[in-house]
């Protein structure tokens, strides 16, 4: 008998992971090449070389026990200082290794960072559209995610939105730019705006509210747009992050949680992450894992891959008549469905061998996510899918 | 401003951390070749030369994307199916990929199984001593441990003791053996009073009972005695597997549950370990590592090495006039403390530079633990500080 809880998650599972089977089971019956699958994060451009290069000279040279053994609960020293200081030549920061805990992604780094926050009961926010997990994650230390209304069709933050829905039990925001699911990456303006609700807010309830900043999007950004470094715009963010993207390691599991010494009560949120690290089972993020992307953070991946996707699929969607806010970061498109029923929309699609993912498993019906980190094939291949599933509904 | 659970947690942090560090700073003031670290179960083997072989075969030979890409939430099929051939080939079991999950290490996977197993209130046992992380993973889901009080001196259960512990709320009991911090083995005859027990008070409250079968030492048994496979005594086992000490990978963060098909609610229990991977972040086992084990599950450790150190210590120990019972596996001596208190002797101990854990820390007073997982010479050169803290208590 498992869990009363586990059961509604068994039930509610949803959008995600079923989109990964069912992505699998068309292609099964239609051949691999003839289903378009946009439903899953999976980024299509290869890991720099540099990457396994590292890794197996790693493996080659390095006596083998220290590769293979325990790490800190935070991480390897050598690993957290090498990534400090790239912080610190690209942002401006004065971090150093205390200012680092590594982590399994940032999925492992968003866990550990709300254990550390969070007592049962206690509230977090985010803007909506948002990743669904977000629920998932609070949940799991007890806490309660209150989402902030969309804001379409631009899917900036709504700050005011944001403001009304600030309790004395808020302890902390997760901001996502670049946006999953929009592709939004927001300005300086808006963040120096939500910087100042927090810090109205904070004094008004005498509590301290945190920015949880998730940025495994951080260098997927298009058209030149600078995406602001939050902790540069209020003093208590914590940045999650993830090489799943950057390098394209979704699978290897390591990312880092950026905790600046100017966050409040520091040594207790820092010392409290490796706790949580501990306790929750990741014990150390993967260590092979950590010494590579030590020598490979200033590295990135083929940004001009995603962008050339990211232009034809859109331009191709314009024409055929969908509507959605051209994202400058990421590598999603969120689109209008053209029915009000966002899920309704994702049956049609399938019918058109076209799996995308329904807005409200993003917190926002009635419209889709299109994830183009696919392969330049399969978008131009799809392309009379979509055209044909935008001509059923003119009939 | 930290959660309140949180802080309890930093200040009670304790032994296994606070010994980490302990060791490093004593090294830092009379070298490390001065002080005898017996506080960690680092293991002190290389890992066999096939795991980095092979890890090197897949970085250089294999399609980059599909080594980094994220996997099934319950970990790559191939690689299930392999681990799954060795157990029936080991076990006379009949398991395929559908029994097993790859997670994060056997802590991984105990805060997966936990997850899918217990609402909030409900009730987990483990006989004590027990490894004290047990207490936060159960609390990581809202449930609470109760040890079995410990049976001293062989430290074998007490199966009436147990008995007197079940009550309605109770899901689940974590079985650690070999054991840490004893050492000892549960022979068959054991396990099967254990079976009995669990079976006669799932029928009297009507609720299903599991058994967690914490298996990071399996391979680790001296003197040609057999581990007993759990799932083969009762069918509610679930079995958590670490390859940190079998393969001496404890970084590399790779492990599995096997979850036979026998166990009540099968595919509910199946589907939720796999959500519960994804949603407690961990979102899949490290793939390289999946990989690896998968071709490497059938090689072991130098289990020769752990047993010379554990004559060698277990001798000396005997003759300087410890008493402890001789472990039969695992890497770890649990040695009654010299007076009562187990703390104020594990201070006594330090100023023979020796890092002993407190009994306590593991929910058995009086007792100390030794990690014996340590290089010879650290062995060999440790037994003058012994002998000299057990005559400092003759005087």
């Amino acid at each position: 008998m498992i869990s009363q809880k586990m059961k509604q998650m068994v039930e509610q599972s949803a959008a995600m992971s079923a989109m990964f089977t069912e992505g699998k089971r068309l292609a099964a019956i239609y051949g691999a090449e003839n289903v378009y699958d946009f439903g899953i994060g999976n980024p299509n451009v290869k890991a720099p070389a540099s990457v396994n290069a590292t890794a197996i000279e790693i493996l080659q040279n390095m006596d083998s026990l220290k590769v293979h053994s325990y790490t800190d609960s935070s991480g390897i020293p050598a690993a957290r200082k090498a990534i400090a200081e790239s912080l610190n030549h690209r942002f401006g920061t004065n971090y150093d290794e205390s200012n680092l805990v590594m982590t399994v992604g940032a999925a492992g780094g968003l866990n550990v960072i709300l254990k550390v926050l969070l007592d049962a009961g206690d509230e977090v926010l985010t803007f909506a559209p948002y990743f669904g997990e977000y629920d998932n994650y609070v949940m799991n230390v007890g806490g309660v995610l209150h989402p902030v209304p969309p804001n379409p069709p631009d899917f900036l933050p709504d700050v005011d939105a944001l403001s009304a829905c600030i309790t004395p039990k808020t302890k902390a925001i997760i901001i996502n730019s670049p946006n999953n699911p929009t592709g939004v990456i927001y300005d300086a303006g808006t963040i120096e705006k939500i910087a100042a609700v927090l810090r109205q807010k904070s004094a008004e309830y005498g509590t301290d509210i945190y920015i949880i900043a998730d940025e495994p999007y951080r260098e997927l950004a298009y058209d030149g747009v600078e995406v602001p470094y939050i902790p540069n715009f209020y003093e208590n963010t914590i940045v999650a992050y993830s090489f799943s993207k950057s390098l394209s390691l979704p699978g290897d599991r390591i990312g880092y949680l950026v905790i600046p010494s100017t966050v409040s009560d520091f040594a207790e949120v820092s010392m409290g992450a490796a706790i949580a690290n501990r306790v929750l089972g990741f014990v150390n993020a993967p260590a092979l894992q950590q010494m590579v992307v030590a020598k490979c953070c200033e590295e990135t991946t083929d940004v001009a891959f995603y962008n050339a996707n990211r232009e034809l699929l859109y331009n191709a969607l314009q024409e055929y008549g969908y509507s959605c806010a051209k994202p400058q970061g990421a590598f999603y498109l969120f689109v209008k469905a053209l029915e009000d029923d966002d899920k309704a929309f994702c049956e049609k699609a399938k019918e058109y061998r076209l799996l995308v993912t329904p807005g409200s498993a993003f917190g926002c019906k009635g419209y889709v996510r299109i994830s183009y980190c696919v392969a330049r094939e399969t978008i131009e291949n799809s392309l009379p899918s979509f055209k044909a599933l935008a001509e059923s509904y003119k009939k």
